[in-house]
């Protein structure tokens, strides 16, 4: 009982061996990532379209059930571009941004996802993650990169715009292009500008100067630091909010309040799909950070526990004024970069992240929110990488196409209808090809007892025996294939074929659809005289064979290999002199 | 271009070599089953809840055009069980029973069925049937004739009922069980005894008594007819009607009529999806009575002609007052067995039914609605069959879910929700097992160059090799799979391992998601120092992967049999003399 305990609370296990020195080394990790979390956590609240310290809630207490729940050692778990953006969309359909009804309906996507999350933890549904295709993965990401981008130009010009599409959100900042502010550009640009030379300049700069590599990379994470404390000095300082800088204003100070999320059906009936995808985009998300960071140091992540963790930090979210989390890539590499030994690093930025909460946020109430949106884009555009169009292109169409379907869907009819319509698109393609399965007609290698394709390889033949290969398994999308393509092999026969052996190593399963398929072809061969053979039958494929009638009334025998089938149905002797 | 336009009109085929020996063949099976046809087209329409000259109409029109552009030299195209009843319960969302709507509704459903067969057969989408399981096909029919059967039983009773579900009709009959009319109950239940006799007791009697057995079939068949008759009869004779007993009425005396669908957006958006699966439904059905005619006679039949067969008689049913049709069973056996040798049998039925609905209507004025209901009620009830549960159980788990699916779902959730459920669940299934794929570590079977299992054969295997055979595509639902169970695999290594070779004798395709797996494989081996390899690639495989960078980062080598990799890394000598 106590051991069934453990494995859902892998705290008990860490916990027990931790010391003084993974201390020292997670309070530092813990300080750094705080310190970047303040700007990036405000950041994410405004794309979600929330109050600035919902951002600052939804770190809080979701870390903290993470460091207990979860079993990665170096994830931070937060607010992240991707879900903000989801959860922009799909709270934007149930409530008027800025009113109660739309924090109340952020709160219950957390709620939902936490449940649906913990729900696919207990059933150990981890692996429908695997439904996602790298491909789709990587042109939604690259879709929704451009997409979070367009919707914080608005910010960056200091115009209003809307909408969840990329046709949508053109139009709006076209219409309004005439109102543009120019002094918000002037900050907007600048700070901008400032943050993409960090990104690319500052590093090389620094190691030039002599500073040790892993330092420059965490003076560069610092960049939007910077980048906020100066707007926000220069926007007080010259009183640039009345030029009409839009700012953050005034942020309550106070620790994140119970909340509680809302169980009417009919919004939780309207919020249900969205949270699925947020639920499992998210969860893909931070699984693969995760296992990035765990390989480093051959750490294991287990996925369905890593489901659980997740599920927490999102109730967590729900109930603490928060909105849907995940483990975001930055948060969690500059955790790892920083030096942070075990979850206990997240439970330290949560405390820092709460005396920034009480304390520090009337600091930013001239932060102008054009670098906010400033530090957005600059993040998400380094995950824009339209290399995976090319790539998919060079190896497998079909990838291609899925890839291609989800960028223009997604930035044409917004994150929700792309990636679904990645998903099944995939599913659907796959599909398609194992209904037209390749078929090859096989002969003995020479000097050998392996069998190849006929059309590629030189290969003895033996005209009364056709032996087929085909490189699928049976079951019902292709039963009928096998079918029509025996009976035009044999429409093709001059009357010789005495044999025909169906060679089944790539034969991985036969389903009941398949099975009846099997029947009806030995039934007519047999009626023709000819004889059904079997070969190289996988051990699992003959377990299920024999509990049918098939063996038994099998107009041939069943080879254990394609070369005795050969020899017994040509009657050729053995090559070898050991036999 | 006149070789393309017989390809789509098969009748400028089989048309010229028609002689008189056909023609008299063909003549005699089209009176038979005219005589048929009658009662039983009128019965579906009553199921489709449409007027029963519909019924009648929608035998006439579609006959023809399917004998002009249809393969099957047998089938036989009208109103079918299944088909009347998704057409009542599509149009039974939209329009009134017994109002102008809903025949308009149901000639639109015709029309866009039509257009969906027509479509498909052009694109060659005719191997989207194949979707459909057999399992699933046959639970669907099953759960479809209890639902008919039981929709019927109201006119038996003589009480009203409604509903589309199994729970709703039984609810909606025990409301009104106080309401049964006792006349109407006798001649129906009269009627419905006869005819469950006539089929099992008829044909054994006529033929002790000497009959020939293919004449005593053709009298079974004519049952019905015999039925309809005798109940007419009476119901007039004795006045029934004033008793309360339901009768046909009048029938207008007419030849099809000119009819036009509609085209109004709201309806045809809300009847498409409908009409997608009766187009599916009813293609499957008629493909498979298609198929099996065409095997006695050693014809074939070409699937995507099929569609434009069904889809021109589909949009002939919307333009002459019929409702969707396929290709029927019952009808379709009696017109095989009673000798139609080409499609012109289906011509000359047509002109008998014209004839009929011209002279013979005003005789089923007093024809009671309860012998209309038993005919149906006999005819669907031979179709329930529930041994593909027993069968599916022995055999295959995930057919047997699938198929306890549809039956559950079609009965307590109408037939759309059910066979659609049939359907992905088996999609699912399917999905699901191909993403745990079995993996078996394999070594020599002694004295030959065949590699097996090394948990099921006696086998040869080298501390230093480990071969792994995947029995599955590598795609993307599986990608990581692969991945998680070679580190399991390499972890109880005692660090004797030198070389993995993967054996790709079963591996069919490997998708962009996989081929990123096999090069982060590479990498990890590559760091341990351990050699990775792959042997029995497929020809279509290593086309693709010579497309990659992935052979060029190897770290080992392609060989081209599993024997090869084994004498190669093991260094043992070669077992031939030859060699």
């Amino acid at each position: 009982m106590f051991g069934k305990i453990r494995d859902y609370v892998p705290v008990l296990v860490w916990g027990r061996h931790y010391n003084r020195a993974a201390l020292s080394n997670d309070l530092i990790a813990a300080l750094i990532v705080t310190i970047m979390l303040i700007p990036q956590s405000l950041a994410y609240a405004m794309l979600a379209g929330l109050p600035p310290e919902a951002g600052i809630y939804a770190s809080i207490v979701p870390i903290l059930l993470y460091a207990v729940f979860g079993t990665s050692r170096a994830l931070a778990v937060g607010p992240v571009a991707v879900v903000s953006l989801m959860t922009a969309a799909a709270v934007g359909e149930v409530a008027q941004q800025g009113t109660a009804g739309y924090a109340l309906a952020a709160l219950t996507l957390a709620g939902l996802s936490g449940a649906i999350l913990l729900a696919m933890g207990v059933f150990r549904l981890g692996f429908l993650a695997n439904f996602l295709s790298h491909p789709v993965i990587a042109g939604f990401i690259t879709a929704s990169g451009i997409l979070i981008a367009a919707s914080q130009l608005k910010h960056i010009l200091g115009i209003p715009a809307s909408g969840h599409t990329l046709t949508q959100i053109v139009v709006s900042l076209v219409s309004h292009l005439g109102e543009v502010n120019v002094v918000t550009l002037l900050v907007g640009a600048g700070a901008t500008g400032f943050l993409f030379w960090v990104r690319r300049g500052l590093k090389p700069l620094l190691v030039r100067l002599g500073v040790p590599a892993g330092a420059a990379v965490i003076a560069t994470r610092a960049g939007p630091v910077a980048a906020v404390v100066a707007t926000t000095a220069i926007t007080w300082g010259l009183g640039l909010e009345d030029y009409g800088v839009a700012v953050v204003g005034a942020v309550p100070q106070s620790l994140p309040p119970f909340t509680v999320p809302s169980l009417s059906p009919d919004l939780v009936g309207a919020l249900f799909v969205p949270a699925v995808l947020i639920s499992v985009i998210g969860f893909v998300e931070s699984i693969s950070v995760a296992q990035t960071l765990a390989a480093k140091k051959r750490q294991r992540i287990d996925p369905d526990q890593e489901l659980i963790g997740l599920g927490a930090a999102n109730i967590g979210a729900a109930f603490t004024g928060g909105y849907p989390v995940t483990g975001g890539f930055a948060r969690s590499v500059v955790n790892y970069d920083a030096g942070a030994e075990t979850p206990a690093a997240g439970a330290f930025t949560a405390a820092g992240l709460a005396i920034a909460a009480v304390a520090l946020t009337p600091l930013v109430y001239f932060l102008p929110n054009a670098t906010l949106a400033g530090t957005i884009i600059v993040a998400v555009l380094s995950l824009v990488d339209f290399s995976i169009l090319r790539k998919t292109w060079a190896y497998s169409p079909s990838d291609f196409y899925a890839v291609t379907a989800t960028i223009l869907l997604t930035l044409l009819f917004g994150v929700e209808v792309g990636v679904s319509a990645g998903v099944m698109l995939s599913i659907a393609l796959h599909l398609y090809k194992t209904s037209r399965p390749h078929v090859a007609e096989v002969g003995c290698v020479p000097q050998t007892e392996h069998f190849r394709n006929i059309n590629r390889h030189r290969v003895e033949t033996d005209p009364s025996l056709v032996t087929l290969r085909v490189d699928e398994s049976l079951y019902f999308v292709n039963a009928r294939f096998l079918d029509d393509y025996l009976q035009d092999r044999l429409a093709r026969d001059d009357g010789k074929i005495r044999n025909v052996v169906l060679m089944c190593s790539a034969i991985n399963a036969i389903d009941y659809s398949a099975l009846e398929t099997l029947e009806a072809i030995n039934h007519r061969l047999k009626e023709l005289g000819i004889g059904f053979h079997l070969s190289e039958v996988k051990g699992p494929v003959m377990d299920r064979l024999k509990t049918a009638h098939f063996l038994d009334e099998l107009n041939g025998k069943v080879f254990l290999s394609q070369y005795d089938a050969w020899r017994t149905l040509t009657g050729r002797p053995a090559r070898s002199a050991a036999e």
